[in-house]
């Protein structure tokens, strides 16, 4: 009964969904407590998943014209308070550095929340003429906010993540930007994770602190079709060039202030990928991102069977080598069965069985993590099959997560049914709202349902405020959140 | 006089070596000073120099069986404190954080300076038995020591590197990890970054805070020909899985110790690189790392020849493209000159010159960075030439440096003599030392050198110690280091 351990061990992924993800996520080696308070260590193959999701996503940054660079991890405290909206937002969840070198530091330093205030000195010192214009530039970081209640990748003190950082000329050319790069999001999102989002605007009191508007792609996770904030990107207007001086000699002969945008996405999409896909047995990993594409088990009880499988199993690798990651498990203290479910929970997209009567038969036997299909494959046609099903387990994903989304988003009209949907967990409800910051904290108070985003894509429709009955031009999100 | 705007600019190279390489790091937007005391901001074109420094040391790592993770960037003190010596090798130069969320820490904590001490205590979750041996873990990160006088790459308070930690079940093992990662190291430095090394092994006085023994690889500067440190691995011994607790039930159903190494390589071999290779006209870089191999010079005067220029500019990147990371510097208020002297200051190792004249000749002028020999290369040959010349220049800034290494490498068999060739910056010295800690303090003290290695290839030979005159089995090298 090795097949079951896992599985078995695992909480159930409808009844016990915070418990599901916490053990998945442990049990499948994606990440470890830390010996250090509101931090997770990232384990090797949960970062593997990591760095398969930076090379994706860098390559689609900097093929926008963006560059990466890196500023400095401190921030002085009076540089962090120079744009006010902005401290007020981060000062409570800071973590200071007050001593360095066995001497008191003069003036606290801030380990970054995120780095505006850090690098907008540096563009005001790039910055003179419009011919300087725009800076483009991205950074892969580490950034710190001050949370004692740790969930893997989802919310820990310190997390990773990449923020980019722009300066224009004109305050249109910052808000295409801006918009530029939440389209990034969620192609990314969608064409590399197989996570469907809603792009849309936050709300003013939703908003990034010190930005003028901040653009959000949010995804609906299973389990309790809770909404999580997958990437934001933000147009700054002209706060920061005004507050760090970022000037220049425009075309016209005037000098100007700058204009910025800040986008960035963090580690969160890891644990966006194991609650989007992820079921009872464990992980679903999207093939574009998987560490491991593909699992070769080699299945032998004799001598003389090890041989033969050994010859087929090294002609099967040089096959799929060209078309996958593959991963082959010669383990010897572990049945066939243990290894099916021990990769099925760490939702490796195809398994590849390499037995005595496959081998007799010049085929593998290949299975789906998603829908548990098997086939028996030719060796020949093998290397296409295998290259063509991931593509195809790819798509399925993204499909299927596009039919919860649907299945889980509602127009309510009533506010006692938006609630009852809220406490009930039954998903997003678009709803209509006056615009108001009242009506807004009186569902979050009474409901902890927050406005997720204004939807981008969504055609205006006249209504009434699902609080207050006053006019309303659109219907908004209203869900719980990660 | 456009062209010789910047080498006029630039410090002399032999005679104010230092200031060269501020400048240099400067005017090539390497980096620049950062808002922050000690800190640096490394730009998109240093950074993109990290980032294929990075790709190239990671890959090699990863041959060896390595996987990459991610660990806390801070270590709460009694965590750092517990090894003995390597709390006190690098409490001095710790950034502490005393406040977090506006409260103050019962504990503070240090911004990793390194991260053996937070690292181990997951070793001991992982280590059971023999079974969950080796860990082979590595890390990129930002670490921090206090620094109040940063030299951009060379020394700044935060900096990136990458650190490896494996665990072991024998002392044999690990000391063999150890010097493969050293061999890792030599051959990165010398085939990608064409930088020669000696490989050697650390004097009591000069190892690691903690280990049994360092292994590092020493690189000769160009200018002053000082020593540079460029890669080291530790062989921990048990030190750190005694005080951890990483046991394990062995073969034998013995509860034992595991054994450590750790080893890391910074982007200080950036400055390396810069050092090594530049000379009066900026940087020179290696093709296997350069940002840009080949930059593309349109020449026009009219619109006539803008035309002609253009579409010869479009063959010849579409030619380029497959063997050549490739640039093409449209920009119309920079004259032909400006350009040609700017990206000789960046080191792009081949520049490709298009004109009327070699439009009307289907052929482009090739002009090498190094040795600044200049071709007319046919179109139809044009991808083979730019392939092979960018294998050359790799080969033959490895020989320069050799000879540069060679040349000021010499046998001292007096202390005066040895004092003077320090004071002289006359390279280094290979001299005989008994292995007493105090002549090598006295030889610091004195001259300012330091035993850079005891080298690891150089055959035993019986001597005299330069200082004292006891018995020494081998010459160790004496050098003033970065």
């Amino acid at each position: 009964m090795a097949e079951l351990r896992y599985a078995r061990e695992l909480a159930d992924h409808e009844d016990d969904f915070d418990r599901w993800y916490t053990e998945v996520v442990q049990k499948a080696e994606l990440a470890d407590d830390a010996p250090v308070r509101g931090c997770k260590v990232i384990r090797p193959y949960g970062y593997g998943l990591w760095e398969r999701i930076v090379a994706r996503l860098d390559a689609r940054i900097k093929a926008t014209g963006v560059e990466n660079a890196y500023f400095p991890l401190f921030i002085p405290r009076q540089m962090l308070e120079r744009e006010a909206e902005h401290v007020a937002g981060f000062a409570p969840e800071v973590a200071w550095v007050t001593r360095g070198g066995d001497a008191e530091l003069e003036e606290p330093w801030a380990v970054r929340p995120t780095s505006e205030a850090v690098i907008c000195p540096s563009y005001a010192r790039w910055v003179q003429s419009y011919r300087d214009l725009p800076i483009l530039i991205n950074q892969w970081s580490n950034v710190v906010r001050w949370e004692e209640r740790p969930r893997a990748f989802l919310r820990t003190l310190e997390f990773l993540w990449q923020e980019g950082h722009t300066c224009h000329a004109t305050g249109a050319e910052a808000d295409a930007r801006a918009r530029q790069m939440l389209e990034v999001y969620r192609a990314f999102l969608e064409e590399d994770l197989a996570i469907p989002v809603v792009p849309g605007i936050k709300t003013e009191s939703e908003k990034f602190a010190g930005a003028l508007r901040t653009h959000t792609v949010e995804a609906m996770m299973g389990g309790r079709f809770w909404a999580l904030q997958a990437g934001t990107s933000h147009d700054l207007g002209d706060h920061f060039g005004r507050v760090f001086g970022i000037r220049f000699l425009d075309r016209d002969g005037e000098r100007k202030f700058a204009y910025n945008t800040s986008w960035g996405l963090s580690h969160r999409v890891v644990g966006a990928t194991v609650m989007v896909h992820g079921d009872a047995g464990g992980l679903k990993l999207p093939p574009a991102v998987a560490p491991v594409q593909a699992v070769v088990i080699p299945i032998w009880r004799t001598p003389e069977e090890l041989a033969t499988v050994e010859a087929a199993v090294a002609r099967v690798s040089e096959r799929l080598a060209p078309v996958a990651r593959l991963r082959v498990d010669w383990r010897e203290d572990r049945t066939p069965g243990f290894k099916f479910t021990e990769w099925e929970l760490k939702g490796v997209p195809l398994r590849v069985e390499v037995g005595p009567r496959d081998v007799a038969a010049e085929r593998v036997t290949l299975v789906r993590r998603d829908s548990r299909q098997k086939a028996a494959v030719p060796l020949d046609t093998l290397a296409a099959t295998v290259e063509a099903l991931l593509a195809e387990i790819q798509a399925d994903l993204f499909t299927a997560a596009k039919r919860m989304l649907a299945d889980h988003r509602v127009e309510v009209d009533d506010y006692a049914a938006l609630a009852d949907r809220v406490a009930a967990n039954a998903g997003w409800s678009l709803a209509h709202w006056c615009g108001d910051a009242a009506c807004e904290a009186r569902v979050k108070a009474e409901t902890k349902a927050t406005i997720r985003c204004i939807p981008r894509d969504l055609p205006p429709e006249p209504g009434r405020c699902i609080v207050c009955g006053g006019m309303s031009e659109q219907r908004v999100i209203f869900a719980r959140a990660y």
